[in-house]
């Protein structure tokens, strides 16, 4: 009846312009039940349904916009629809790293130069110079001239451009002092999509394991879970300030290997997400061995290169290590993954980054290529942000001083609010809480009253899950807990970002330390 | 002895600075056989080999970006260092839909949204006013606006911004006269992310199948293969336009339904690429009728909805279809791909564009959401792309005449050269060739002579590809095999953008012409 009806509505308002079609179309719809009413509030005649997707979707989870977030977002809208509906006035996003959520600031220059290659039109303006710094035009400039054609608007090369791989490839120079070829840089949309084609190549089945830390950002037990590949977790040591230590990885890919697993990978993170820790150059040369005695592909997570808070610690890249032990191109197969998301810029929405592919074979190489070439090429913008921020300005640019001042700015209040955070975790009863020497989090362990663990299986859910949405009901902070992450089983955790504009931190460790003080006095037993 | 003598160069220099490191390295570099040259030119050292990748990626082709294109910039690289040494001074690329890279300008009004949106520091800034349209300025404030805080440098919402996907809901809704929710639309990287995304939901092993038009645009055979599905083709008929049939849609399922294939999905893409058709209403409502009736997913490529050049011909969304036949939310699952890529805008480099995801379960669609969360969101600079070309500037907006002089001079140029290489096509012996009713592309048959086809069997190639590898060498002109597309056995194609320079053309179709003329001279037998 409804179709009929609708046919017929479509014919006599044919000659009618769009809106006018919209408003029958919706005045139509008052005087009929509407097609969904009239099969009821089910999907039953869809052909599509939970059970006959792909189970490896079903597999993966991904916590740091899991139940919480959402959640979260719930009482934002509670809190906005209803004000003084919860005890607290705002919502602090304290799940992910992502600092210009939370009013931290573009650096002015990268901007510059972004709008700049957005718009040449306006270089050739007189305006333009009262308006953007001489150094920002100069590189937009040189960058468009790096662009064939200038053509900003044009799908690239498949690996991205080439002009903007050769200043990568100098900063990469600059910072390790090893030589870098532009050909091994495949420039890609953040991070994430690099990891999942290094996933996409090195997976073939479930029989396939990727050594991953445990706690490991979701990303990885996502993407090994959606390319149908097994996770072989190694635990970090919390007690040594999340230490990761060959012989667990040593015992780690023993077993996995005795289960029929074939181990291809090492994944690690450095600095740590979620557990914030600094590798030592030993200990990297050790990992490095490893890799090569055993025949692994290192993937090296080294997205914080630029967040180190601890004097005492330095980053350095798997290249440079593996290099400075005497290793080459053909003796290890290492791939760095690098994004515009993190360091002190903080870039997100861009979605750029890069990955440095060093030591497989031509024919290898040629796969890898070809599966960046399906998708074409990573976004514009986000190439060139990832070339400004591997070439920043230098001292004698216009604006080198204010982008030094803005840099610093960051870095400095960052080390700041990490240290006032830790401490205050670690002034909580039965909670302590590692330094953050790098990245952007806390990893806090609490240890939880048995009553509370009871508490939480009988709501079904994990203990640290059960403390993190009581924390986000009582306060507004969301955390994400542990489990999303993994952890030592029975031990249970949370990740709590040091993001929030240093002003908030004050507030945020008051509701924390109150929150935790009831919680503890309601389950202490 | 390498290692050990870099071991020891480390040490002597760790205390100088990251240059003077390189230079020191690469001096030392001189001193010994590289680690490289010490192992052979071999990789036998690394694990990763071609045979211990995945066999989906292996198994999976991207002819756009192949063979015949890897010659093409190895040709361009030898004309730029040695000028002369070919028979013509510079390649022609008509092998990829890319505009910007042959010269068109982007769409001013956008990229000065683009501009301020990157850089809104100076929105406020008087010399703003004369650099950028009073439109483009009041719509940059509108869309920061629509941003949580106003963080363009911020991940958003894992689906897009949400009133940035208002926008092009409406956008849609005055595009088709049906209401569109905001929170069916996701924001993607381009259309590619998004097919991969609901090939990686539907494919579960190769026992599923996704029918797909032959000739089809090879993502599509890409991303199958990349997830492990089986692709079931349904053949155009080349003698009615590239007419869809739905006897043939009929008769492919049954066949592929008798091999014990599970048939999920009916890829259609309209207007057509590579073959240009545009669907009539009726024929799309019969399409319709047979995904209903066989309980498959319509995933509607409607990337060149904007791109229709005769004026017997217009676009209908599969949406604003099945809608006027009545089926609502509940009756049909259906997916509506589109881009900022394509259209008369062309903005391949920015990589935005969205899927409209109706008639899926709310579990179904969590699963969505959840995979589009892994990778947090896509580029912001897209996603208001996007959210600008589902409402482009408005009759009285002050960009409004010089936005629709630069959209109708390139939608009319686009439709003369089309013409043009069309009639040229035509006139050539043995190839006929049906018009780009819409789309970017011509694919014209060429009835090659068995001479042809025997010498290209020799060469080891197919002769469509042997015909376009010719062509390339002698005039610099590159298209894209139709082998790579796929067409009915027996037949030989290739695929030529309408996008070259409307000056450039002329030159394009004699070039073309002589080459054809001395080939099937060669070849006639």
């Amino acid at each position: 009846m409804r179709r009929f009806v609708s046919y017929r509505a479509r014919n006599l308002i044919s000659t009618t312009t769009t809106s006018s079609l919209l408003a029958a179309f919706r005045f139509l719809s008052t005087l009929q039940p509407s097609s969904s009413d009239s099969m009821g509030s089910d999907y039953s005649s869809t052909p599509v349904t939970r059970d006959t997707l792909n189970p490896k979707v079903l597999n993966c989870e991904y916590a740091v916009r899991g139940e919480i977030v959402t959640l979260a977002q719930k009482l934002q809208e509670e809190i906005k629809e209803n004000p003084g509906s919860h005890p607290f006035d705002e919502i602090l996003y304290c799940n992910i790293g992502n600092p210009q959520s939370l009013a931290q600031q573009p650096i002015t220059f990268f901007r510059e130069v972004l709008a700049l290659c957005d718009h040449p039109a306006i270089l050739d303006k007189s305006e333009t110079q009262g308006l953007f710094s001489a150094d920002a035009i100069e590189r937009a400039f040189q960058i468009l001239d790096q662009i064939p054609g200038r053509a900003t608007g044009a799908y690239s090369h498949s690996q991205g451009i080439k002009g903007l791989r050769d200043t990568i490839a100098s900063g990469i120079e600059a910072r390790d002092g090893y030589p870098v070829d532009p050909n091994d840089l495949f420039l890609t949309d953040g991070a994430s999509p690099a990891v999942h084609m290094m996933m996409q190549l090195l997976i073939r089945s479930e029989n396939d394991g990727i050594l991953c830390p445990i706690p490991q950002y979701p990303l990885y037990s996502a993407s090994i879970a959606l390319h149908g590949g097994t996770l072989v977790p190694y635990y970090l040591d919390e007690q040594t300030g999340w230490g990761l230590e060959i012989s667990e990885l040593e015992q780690q890919l023993k077993t996995a290997k005795s289960k029929g697993i074939d181990v291809r990978a090492l994944v690690v993170i450095n600095p740590g997400n979620p557990t914030g820790q600094v590798l030592g150059e030993a200990n990297q040369r050790e990992i490095v061995e490893f890799c090569k005695r055993e025949g692994l592909v290192l993937l090296a997570d080294e997205v914080y290169q630029e967040n180190v808070y601890v004097p005492d610690k330095k980053f350095h890249s798997f290249k440079k290590v593996s290099r400075s032990m005497g290793y080459g191109e053909k003796d290890i197969s290492l791939v760095s993954f690098q994004s515009v998301s993190k360091g002190f810029y903080g870039e997100c929405g861009k979605r750029g980054g890069y990955m440095e592919v060093t030591g497989f074979s031509p024919e290898v190489r040629e796969q890898i290529y070809k599966v960046a070439s399906v998708n074409l090429c990573s976004n514009i913008s986000g190439q060139i942000l990832a070339s400004l921020i591997m070439s920043p300005p230098k001292v004698g640019d216009e604006s080198y001083v204010s982008f030094s001042a803005e840099k610093e700015g960051i870095l400095s209040s960052l080390a700041r609010r990490a240290k006032t955070l830790e401490d205050a975790l670690n002034s909580l009863e039965g909670v302590t809480c590692n330094r953050a020497e790098g990245a952007m989090y806390l990893f806090p362990r609490i240890n939880l009253p048995d009553k509370a663990i009871k508490a939480a299986e009988a709501a079904k859910t994990a203990p640290d899950a059960f403390y993190a949405k009581r924390l986000l009901n009582a306060t507004g902070i969301v955390v994400v807990p542990g489990s999303g992450f993994r952890q030592v089983p029975g031990t249970w955790h949370f990740r709590c970002t040091i993001l929030p504009q240093e002003e908030k931190i004050p507030a945020i460790v008051s509701r924390l330390t109150e929150f935790h003080e009831k919680f503890m006095n309601e389950f202490r037993g």
